[in-house]
C-alpha cells in the first residue's frame, strides 16, 4: 500500500516532500507551547503545487496545516491532526515593487522586514510592523491579520492587502481583488482570507498597497508616577487632534523588571511609561514634537526625553523591546496574551492585572499599544510543566479572558485564536456568529481538511 | 387566501407595512435608470422586525430587497424580482458617540453627513466622504463600502467598521466584531458584510471607528496645460513623501463644460485641473502647503491658488462639485462610471476616453480621485430612451469596461456592481472567484431571497 509520502512524491517529486526526523520536528510547532508532528512535510514552490496537494488531500480527507515561517504565538500552525504540514516558506520572492501603481507583489514566504527594506529603498513604505518582523513572513501576516505599534495610525495588515491568489481546500486557485487601491467588484473575498488562520485557504501570492514614506519621524519617551496618569495622557493626546503613528504604554511591573535587567539609570522613572511616535514632513514633525512635549509636560510626566530622526527613534524602540527581554530575564515563562479592551478601560485593565497578581501569586506585566487598547498582558509563571502551577496559570488566564469579554474587549488583537485561545472562543463570540463561521467553513472546505483541530472544532 | 401584505401586517402591525402607490413607486428605484416596483414596502424599526420579515421570507421563498436612503448610482436596491422592499430608513438613531473609546454606534438609516457633523462637534472625525453624504445613509455606505475623495489618506468605509449587527436570510441576528480597534477573533464576518450589496444580510447596527479631527486643512487648486502634466504631478507629490487627504483630477472636457456653465473667469485655466488637500496640525499644514505649492509650480502648472482653513477649502470643493453640475447642465445624460485603473494608467485612461469620444460621438469627461486611480468616466448621451442612442451608448460602455479589465483595473471603485455593471461582472472576476461567491451566497442565503436578480444571478 502506498504511503502518504509516496503519493505526494509521485505528485510533486521527491525534492518537495520530507519525512526526515528533523523536518517533522521543525514543522510540528511554532513559538507557542504546543507541538504535534505531521506525517509528512511538503515544501511547495508554486500555487500549482499547493493546488495539487490540496486536491489530493481533499479527495482523500487528509489534514493539511499550512505553514509560513512558524513564528506565531498561539500555536496556529501546529499540525494538531497530523497529516501534511504544507510549508510555503520556499515561495519567498518579491515579484514586483511598483511605486507608480503603489503596489508590491509578493510570494507568501517573503519575510516582512525584507519587504519593508526593499520598499524603503525606493522611498516608499509598507507600514504593518509586527514585533517579529525580522522573522515572520507575509503569508503568516495575512493569515493572522498581523498588527504592530504603527497600526494606530496606519491600520493592520488587512488595510494593505489589495489582491490575493489563494488555493481553496478543493485545489481551486482563486484570484481575488487586484492591484487597484479601490475595488468594489463583488464580495470581499480578500478580507475573508485575511485573518482566516489557514482554515479557509492557502495564500500563494499577495498584492500589497504601499504608500509614500514620511521623510521624518520623532518620538517622546515619558515617565509617569501612575498608570492612570499615562492612560490619561493617551486620551488627551488624541483629544488634542493628534493621531500619532504609535502610542505605547508600559506598567510598573514591566518597568520593575527593566530596572533589574537594564539598571536604574537607563529605565525611565515612575510607575508607567509612555512612548509617542509621530511621522510626516521634516519641519512638521519638528514642530509637532514640541507641541506634544509641552502637552505631555503639562500632563505631569516625571521625566521626558525626545528623539528626532531614525537613529534616535530606533534607540527608544530598542529600549522598548528590552522591556520584553527584561521579563524573559526574570527566568519566568511569559504567557503573553494580546487582548484588546475599549480604550477607556486601560486603567481598569491594569487595576485588574494588579488584583490578579495579588490573588493568583503570579507577576503580571502589561505593556503595549495603548492607542488602540491592544495591551499585551504577560502572566509570568515559573513552569508550565508543574501541574499545580499550570492549573493555577489556567485559572488566572480564565479570569483574565472572562473579564476582557465582560468589558466587550477582544481575546486577541493581533496573534489570532490558534490553540492558545481556543478555550475562550465560544464565550467571545455569539452563538449566531459561531454558526456563521461553521457555514462559511463548510462552504469553502466541506471535508474540513484545512488546519483542523483549531477554534472551530 | 392571505396576501403578502396581510401576512406582513399580522407579523409587524399595519404601521410598518405599505402598499400605497406612492410608497411602491418611491421604493422601486434609486438614482440609476432601472425601476421595478415591490409588491409591498416594509418600514422596519428594529433588528427584531427585520428578523421577522426575513424568517418569513426565507420560509416562503419571497424576494427581499434591503433599502437605505436609495441614493445609489447602480440600481443596487431596485427590487428587480418584486416581493418585499425592506427599508431600514426609519432606523435612524445615533446610539452613541464615545470619544474615550473612539467609536460611534449607529442605526443603518443615519445619514452619513449627520453623523459626521455630530462627531465633529466633539472634535472627532468620521472620514469617509461619499459625494452624496448629505442624503446617503450609513447602512448604504456599509452595503457598498462607500468611498470618497479623502479615502486616499483615510481609507474606505470598511476601514471604519469595527462591529456590525446583521440579520441573515434565515432571520438569525448575528453580532460580529465589536467596539475594539483591533480584533482577530475568528473570520472577518464584518468585512464579508461590508460591500455585499444587500445579498448576504441586512445591517441593523454598526459600530464605527472615529479618530481625532485634524485641527487644520488646506488645499491647492492648480491648472495644467495637459492631463499628462497633471497626472505627473500626482505621482511626483506621492514620490516626495506626501500622502494628501485628497488628490483630485479633472480633464479638459470637464473643464470645457465648466467654462460654459460657470464662465471663463472662475474656471481654472489649462486642459487639466488638480486639487490637493492636506490636513493636520495648524503650523504643519501651513508649512506643507508652501512645500506643495513650490513643488506644483516647479512641475509647470499654468495657474495656482491656495486655500487655508475650512471656509476657503469648502469654496474649492464647491467649485469641484460644480464641475459635476456643469456636465448635467449640458442637457445630456451623464453615464457616470466609477472605474479604477492602476495609478500608472491615468494618462492612458484619458487618452482612451478621447479616442472613445472620437469613435462613438459622445462627449466623455473624466474626473475623480487620481491618487487611488478611481476616476469617474462620464459618457454624455442625449437620451437613453432612443434605441439607437442607447445601443451606441452600450457599445461605448462595453469598450470602456473591457479596456479597464484589460489594464487590470476594477469595474467599480465605490458605487458597487448593482444592475449597472452586471454585464461586465463575469469578465471582471475569474471563474473561480465567481464560484466562490456562489458558494458563500448559498451558505448564507440558501434560497436566494436577498436582493435577487443582481450580479450573481
Amino acid at each position: 500500500m502506498a504511503t502518504l509520502a509516496d503519493d505526494l512524491i509521485s505528485l510533486l517529486g521527491a525534492a518537495r516532500v520530507s519525512v526526515s526526523d528533523s523536518d517533522l520536528a521543525t514543522h510540528s510547532t511554532d513559538k507557542w507551547f504546543a507541538a504535534n508532528p505531521p506525517e509528512v512535510v511538503v515544501h511547495a514552490e508554486s500555487a500549482e503545487e499547493v493546488s495539487k496537494v490540496l486536491r489530493y488531500a481533499h479527495e482523500n480527507r487528509i489534514p493539511v496545516t499550512p505553514q509560513g515561517s512558524r513564528v506565531g504565538y498561539v500555536g496556529g500552525c501546529v499540525p494538531l491532526k497530523g497529516g501534511i504540514a504544507l510549508s510555503v516558506a520556499r515561495m519567498n520572492r518579491v515579484l514586483e515593487i511598483n511605486t507608480a501603481d503603489g503596489v508590491a507583489v509578493v510570494q507568501p514566504g517573503v519575510i516582512t522586514g525584507e519587504l519593508q527594506a526593499q520598499v524603503r529603498e525606493k522611498g516608499w513604505f509598507y507600514p504593518p510592523d509586527p514585533a517579529s518582523l525580522k522573522e515572520c513572513s507575509l503569508g503568516g501576516n495575512v493569515a493572522t491579520n498581523a498588527g504592530g505599534p504603527r497600526c494606530l495610525k496606519y491600520g493592520v495588515t488587512r488595510h494593505y492587502v489589495l489582491g490575493l491568489e489563494a488555493v481553496l481546500a478543493d485545489g481551486s486557485i482563486v484570484r481575488a481583488g487586484g492591484r487597484c487601491h479601490k475595488n468594489k467588484t463583488g464580495f470581499d473575498l480578500v478580507g475573508l482570507m485575511v485573518g482566516s488562520e489557514g482554515m479557509l485557504g492557502v495564500v500563494t501570492e499577495a498584492t500589497l498597497r504601499i504608500i509614500p514614506h514620511p521623510p521624518m519621524r520623532a518620538m517622546l519617551s515619558a515617565g509617569f508616577s501612575s498608570f492612570a496618569d499615562a492612560a490619561n495622557a493617551v486620551q488627551r493626546i488624541l483629544n488634542s487632534g493628534f493621531l500619532p503613528s504609535a502610542l505605547e504604554i508600559a506598567d510598573k511591573f514591566t518597568l520593575r523588571a527593566a530596572r533589574e535587567y537594564l539598571g536604574e539609570s537607563v529605565t525611565p522613572q515612575g510607575d508607567a511609561h509612555l512612548l509617542v511616535e509621530i511621522d510626516g514632513q521634516v519641519e512638521s514633525v519638528k514642530g509637532e514634537l514640541q507641541l506634544l512635549a509641552k502637552l505631555v509636560r503639562e500632563l505631569g510626566c516625571t521625566c521626558l526625553e525626545e528623539a528626532l530622526g531614525d537613529a534616535a527613534c530606533e534607540r527608544f524602540w530598542k529600549l522598548r523591546r528590552e522591556f520584553s527581554y527584561s521579563l524573559r530575564n526574570t527566568g519566568l515563562i511569559k504567557l503573553n496574551e494580546d487582548i484588546v479592551v475599549p480604550r477607556s478601560r486601560l486603567v481598569d485593565l491594569v487595576d485588574f492585572a494588579e488584583q490578579l497578581q495579588a490573588e493568583c501569586g503570579f507577576p503580571v506585566a502589561c505593556f503595549g499599544h495603548a492607542g488602540d487598547g491592544n495591551i499585551h498582558v504577560n502572566i509570568m509563571v515559573a513552569s508550565m510543566d508543574d501541574p499545580a502551577q499550570r492549573e493555577r496559570a489556567e485559572v488566572a488566564l480564565d479570569r483574565l479572558f472572562r473579564q476582557v469579554i465582560a468589558w466587550k474587549g477582544a481575546i486577541t488583537g493581533e496573534h489570532g485564536v490558534g490553540i492558545a485561545k481556543h478555550r475562550w472562543w465560544k464565550e467571545a463570540v455569539s452563538t449566531e456568529a459561531h454558526q456563521t463561521h461553521l457555514r462559511l467553513k463548510a462552504a469553502l472546505d466541506p471535508h474540513g481538511i484545512l488546519n483542523p483541530g483549531k477554534f472551530l472544532d
